[in-house]
């Protein structure tokens, strides 16, 4: 088995750059980056020391990984033009079959199951790379890639996978847009944001130690309707949140007092 | 003006519990404790050196302070019962107003922004108290208290301490609901739930470094419809949990896409 030394990257936007900074930094080549804005290409190869491509003819064909950090839609239509190659093509999506890739030869997914943002750097050794391959050559190849990255490296299949992008998307994407709803009605009032900081520190603290249906707590999980009321008599002004704090609601109260 | 120096305890549940524990590691001499369950407030005395009282009129009159940590329909009742005492008369909770201790002579809020459980300890001195008194006085007292517990002590009114309470159910509750549907996904397929560990931490993490407006990201921030359409799919088992994911994509879809 080769190991993989080599690798491109097609994809130029915040999971490709983390990534690509990442194995940079554990010694691995990047040879080529690619993307459709061949000035975002300039930027993330700059960093990395590699080549900047705007079409993919211009790929070089000996690279032993590329690695795809694309929207999940254009996977596909890109694998199509280069399924030639000899190495591994792998992508980096939580929702998208391994076997969409099964034009080419040897084929993976090299999932990072982490939120990634141009202004913040993640600590790539604490993110969880979820790997699936065509082979097990292929699935020892990408383990040993990611193992050199993180602590934290899993087999996971693409139908378990799809699950944990779900999951992930509850836990990160909603959490956050709670953070946003709370943060709006406190700026609203001009009150300081920053009082809520160790509540939200203290509730991921909790889901460390306990199952989250013990440490429910609060007004739904209480069946406090007077409480509830007031709080909807202060979403006034905020319709949609009044919305969804309602189904929050109705489904604690449910879970915890209408299903013993 | 007096220095607070004894304290009695009105209910026995978390927020008793946990405040009857710091106060009495602070110094403070904790009097009485007394709840409808004669039991409740025998385990809570025992840990404080205080006496266990089933009965409100067997309360010492000459406590410095009478914290009420109970239900919030029952602080008004409970007053009645004990308005003519000398001490500082204070209530822990989010909701209730002030004005609603107005029977008695002295009174405030010493309202804890914190979820506590039983089974763990918080960290009191990183709680933010929010105080509130109906004299200089009182406030001052309370905020001296607060201060031998706390590093973070803020003077808020009872309408501002409303949208606290509001946003701190969003921020907390709705969050750890949302940690529960991830939880019960993953153990619906066998999965290990400590892989979203990391991104849970991550969210966490950007909310001290970014407004959540920025940090927001996912399938339904960049409108991605046939993603939200599988992870719908994927929820044909939880409708409940399939009708809150519907709602916060169409949400975020709104925010980022239709009101710009």
């Amino acid at each position: 088995m080769k190991q993989i030394s080599t690798i491109s990257f097609i994809g130029s936007g915040n999971v490709a750059t983390h990534l690509a900074l990442a194995v940079k930094a554990a010694g691995f080549e990047v040879k080529d980056v690619f993307s459709l804005h061949k000035n975002h290409a300039d930027i993330l190869a700059a960093k990395v020391e590699a080549r900047a491509v705007g079409s993919l003819a211009e790929l070089q064909r000996d690279t032993d990984l590329y690695l795809l950090a694309v929207p999940d839609k254009i996977i596909d239509p890109i694998v199509r033009t280069f399924h030639y190659v000899e190495g591994i093509v792998a992508h980096t999506s939580g929702i998208t079959p391994m076997e969409t890739l099964q034009k080419t030869a040897r084929y993976g997914v090299f999932y990072p199951l982490q939120t990634f943002s141009k202004e913040k750097e993640p600590d790539i050794s604490k993110v969880p790379f979820c790997i699936e391959g065509n082979s097990s050559d292929v699935l020892q190849s990408l383990s040993d890639l990611a193992a050199n990255l993180s602590d934290v490296v899993y087999e996971i299949n693409s139908d378990q996978r799809k699950y944990l992008h779900l999951a992930a998307v509850l836990v990160n994407n909603y959490t956050n847009y709670l953070y946003r709803m709370a943060f709006d009605i406190l700026d609203a009032q001009q009150m300081d944001t920053s009082l809520l900081m160790p509540l939200i520190e203290e509730t991921f603290a909790k889901i460390r130690e306990m199952h989250p249906d013990k440490a429910q707590t609060g007004p739904a999980r209480r069946k406090d309707l007077p409480t509830i009321e007031k709080h909807l008599s202060l979403l006034e002004e905020f319709p949609q949140y009044k919305e969804l704090y309602t189904l929050f609601a109705e489904q604690i109260i449910k879970k915890y007092h209408e299903q013993l």
